[in-house]
């Protein structure tokens, strides 16, 4: 064991301050004259953006609930720290800030800097029955960190809860130790993923989990949603990379073993494992860590067909050779990143290895491609920026931004990701295309583009994430996105398909959750949830409704 | 989907009669004379094998409680049914067997032959206040599937339970559903390996689990302890798979959704996976298959040293390059395998491929390991039957037959194993020898035989396995087997192991789980209990001691 260095410095990006409203950091969101010039590109959407509210000249909330004077140092109820708690940055948290709904809006923001802060505002808002929201660092695209009171009738004083606490991690957010004989580290939950690699790559270890929202997530919003990340087979979902957890729940903290693996009872981690800010807060981690890698190559195959690319992928995702990357755009999701001609499919491959050279390995996956008629992309090999995939990975990073842009020009977007077995793939992808497309249309009353891409593939099936964007008309941005949501998630379930494969439940999925989850789980996982937080207080809505009183 | 085909026909050697006190077949027990032959090598030993009680000369308990009529034709209160049920396989089980005491007999054993059956036999077991002991093939090490009164003074018509059914699944033994395109299949949770395995070969597929209990065992049992199997590494337990489950619980059948992966709340499978039948009764799975392996290459290493060996096989493990074998044998475990010289280790590597060669990383492999200075052993190539990793395997499949043999000298026997991370193993390999060697010199007055080696092995830790040998006094074998067992699991737990890798928690490793579990977790997974089965029937005293009324 090795003590770890204090903290890296912050990267550039996160010293500039974080958005309130819409995603990532305020410099990078596009000025005006972009929106307007993207907003151009479609067809139908508003000449002007929406302007962004500024912070003073918002309406909050009245503030229900003030901390004990024991606490009240780790709280704050500035507006701008509301305003940036009350939502996550789905397409319809965007909507509602830019239109300067904050109704949802925290009493108060929790700042904990140790985990006994964390247990005395659990305890706290135990005895005063104040929910308690935790946040890592807010990207949550499902309504994963917004109260939302169920009963829609109901004023806010007539809620079940006094009050609503937004618990926000950040200030947990060390590396306390690494283990570099087995390669592991115990971090804490509030580490945003930048902050995390920099304090891990002095030792020449990574954890290797790279989501789109990797700037701005944390190790404990990872865990809580089952986050997907950078390895699009094998090691898919950052469930794997845990060797165990450390929750404070109502009824105590939950540490389980540091193992490898382990047969013993259901698996204690897994529990807690998706359960979203439920069953308890999630303070540290002992996680997998890998070598950086040191060979890498990577390749991108063009598909005249997009069925025969999906066949590729199958093969490829069958054959044992485990591609870091695996990702296949549709011939929509590739015209629009500029990386292939009309009617093209993308496939773009990566291997990596800390251990020894991987362009036979590299080699073996294009033979695939190619005996599934692909053909080799121009320039797929050499710098990251240069080639087709290298391409598409920028504008992957960019693409939050942009969406946030569409909103200002009231374009509906909304991205939603499953994943299902291969039999179902071709029907699933027609559906969506289909059926949500006459939604789309039946509510905008334009066309809307739908867009596919694989983002992980299994042996057994891949994880579409679709994309749709449509014109919408300003002011009924949130309702229009609702029935396309709603409609999108139907499609999920009446193929077979999760309604989320990645970007988990919150409130937003819940109508899909509730139809997907067997019943006699449900039962469980409200018992587990009672013990553990008798109260009820812990992210009411998110997965369950509230308990009564 | 393809109509799957009857069960293929048994092999020849499940065929044979099923061993109703010890392992496998009666036909493969050791005969007197080997069992005495086989004592005489291991001094202290006694000087006559224990004979095999006939069926018609033991006491059984009188039978408490008979089945409605409804049910009379699925249910057995045979002599030879209820004897064969009353035990798993464990040292414990065995010598409890020939010793006559079957004191722990069921009152019942049930024989389902659809899903129907089962959900049947739970309902009047719930009403009628009957303990449902789940019994797949018997094969538990663990006391998995005896019924056993936690209250050692009370009678049996003082128990907390009016009688106590063992529930045999294996009449649900097919294959019922194949997806080729998706590699996959629906299984029922009663079939045996190689029944199993014999409905899927006529499609080119394979489930590819193969634990050692694999012709004694079923589906169901595998996922209800979450079994280790035929992979070293990357997919070492059953839980990685599966894809859906179908589990009948009191409170209604569970059936998760189809999904190569998921994000979607906690895993509803991970909760029954490893529940040993307290929350449910699996009938069937969509379980992950794979095309046969065309290619495969295998080799042996030598190891002057058992630390540089260990070395070699972390530097293995954390290289990604994921060998379907890597299996070190400590020098008392090469020795007795009689595949090394004194003092030398051995490290069994395999790699296979349904898709392309393997000899290169098998050459990496090798490489490796001769890095951490390792030489190739002799014969290391070629048929499995011939070399060193092929005598091995055949060794490894008849040791169970020789445990039972050693039992019948009044030896005891006690193997355990376990997972650590990789900074632990030094400490934990020596306190086994040390320590554990100690209190089996006290217990037997011996000196014990003590080998390690390591099943499965990880990027942060390996699975060691240990066995104990000692010779036993007659009539003592449960006592001395009972303190020794007593003081692994304190070494376990003492050295942060987990005190199973995949051999279940069942009635034996109970103080050690009781140690292991984190109290939030144990608060959660009993109210999850209690939802699921409110009557408090399913398999009571695993993982927990049973609810009061």
């Amino acid at each position: 064991m090795q003590p770890s260095p204090p903290p890296a410095p912050s990267s550039n990006a996160s010293q500039q301050r974080r958005s309130w409203w819409g995603w990532g950091t305020e410099d990078k969101a596009l000025p005006d004259a972009e929106c307007t010039a993207l907003g151009a590109l479609l067809p139908g959407s508003a000449a002007t953006p929406l302007s962004v509210p500024r912070i003073a000249s918002l309406t909050l909330p009245e503030v229900r609930v003030t901390p004990p004077s024991a606490l009240a140092h780790l709280m704050s109820a500035a507006p701008r720290d509301r305003a940036a708690h009350t939502y996550g940055k789905a397409y319809r948290d965007v909507a509602r800030a830019l239109h300067g709904d904050l109704a949802a809006a925290p009493d108060q923001v929790a700042f904990p800097v140790t985990e006994q802060d964390v247990v005395d505002v659990l305890d706290w808002a135990a005895g005063a029955d104040v929910a308690v929201v935790p946040y890592g660092a807010g990207s949550s695209v499902v309504g994963g960190v917004e109260y939302r009171n169920t009963d829609r009738d109901a004023d806010r004083h007539t809620d079940r809860y006094r009050g609503v606490v937004s618990l926000d991690l950040s200030g947990l957010e060390r590396v306390l130790e690494i283990d570099r004989v087995s390669r592991a580290a115990r971090i804490q939950a509030g580490a945003l993923g930048p902050a995390l690699e920099g304090q891990l790559r002095p030792h020449g270890l990574t954890l290797r989990h790279f989501p789109q929202s990797f700037e701005f997530s944390t190790l404990g919003g990872w865990l809580a949603t089952r986050a997907g990340g950078h390895y699009a087979t094998l090691h898919t979902h950052i469930d794997d990379l845990v060797e165990s957890l450390r929750v404070v729940t109502p009824s105590g903290v939950n540490e389980s073993l540091r193992l490898p693996g382990s047969g013993a009872g259901p698996s204690p981690d897994r529990l807690f494992l998706g359960s979203e800010g439920t069953l308890g807060v999630i303070t540290e981690a002992w996680m997998r860590l890998q070598d950086r890698p040191r060979h890498k190559a990577s390749a991108s195959v063009l598909f005249g067909d997009f069925t025969a690319a999906t066949d590729a992928v199958r093969a490829i995702a069958q054959s044992g050779l485990y591609p870091a990357n695996c990702r296949l755009l549709d011939p929509g999701e590739a015209a629009l990143a500029g990386v292939a001609r009309e009617g093209q499919s993308l496939l773009v491959l990566g291997v990596e290895s800390a251990h020894g050279p991987v362009d036979d390995r590299l080699a073996e996956l294009v033979t695939l491609a190619r005996d599934h008629g692909g053909s080799l992309a121009p320039a797929t090999r050499g710098a990251d920026d240069t080639d087709a995939a290298g391409t598409w990975r920028s504008a992957f990073l960019r693409m939050p931004y942009l969406r946030d842009a569409l909103a200002r020009m009231s374009v509906i977007t909304e991205t939603f990701e499953t994943a299902c077995t291969w039999d179902r793939v071709p029907q699933l992808y027609e559906a969506v295309r289909r059926e949500l497309g006459a939604v789309a249309h039946k509510v905008t009353g334009a066309d809307a583009m739908i867009n596919c891409r694989f983002t992980h593939v299994y042996p057994d099936g891949p994880a579409p994430y679709f994309t749709v964007i449509a014109p919408g008309r300003r002011g009924e941005e949130v309702a229009m996105w609702d029935e396309i949501k709603s409609a999108a998630m139907q499609i999920l379930g009446d193929h077979g398909a999760t309604v989320t494969h990645h970007h988990a439940v919150g409130r937003d999925h819940r109508p899909g959750y509730d139809r997907q989850r067997p019943e006699p789980f449900a039962l469980a996982l409200r018992a587990a949830k009672h013990a553990l937080d008798p109260a009820g207080i812990l992210n009411p809505g998110v997965l369950f409704d509230p308990g009564s009183r």
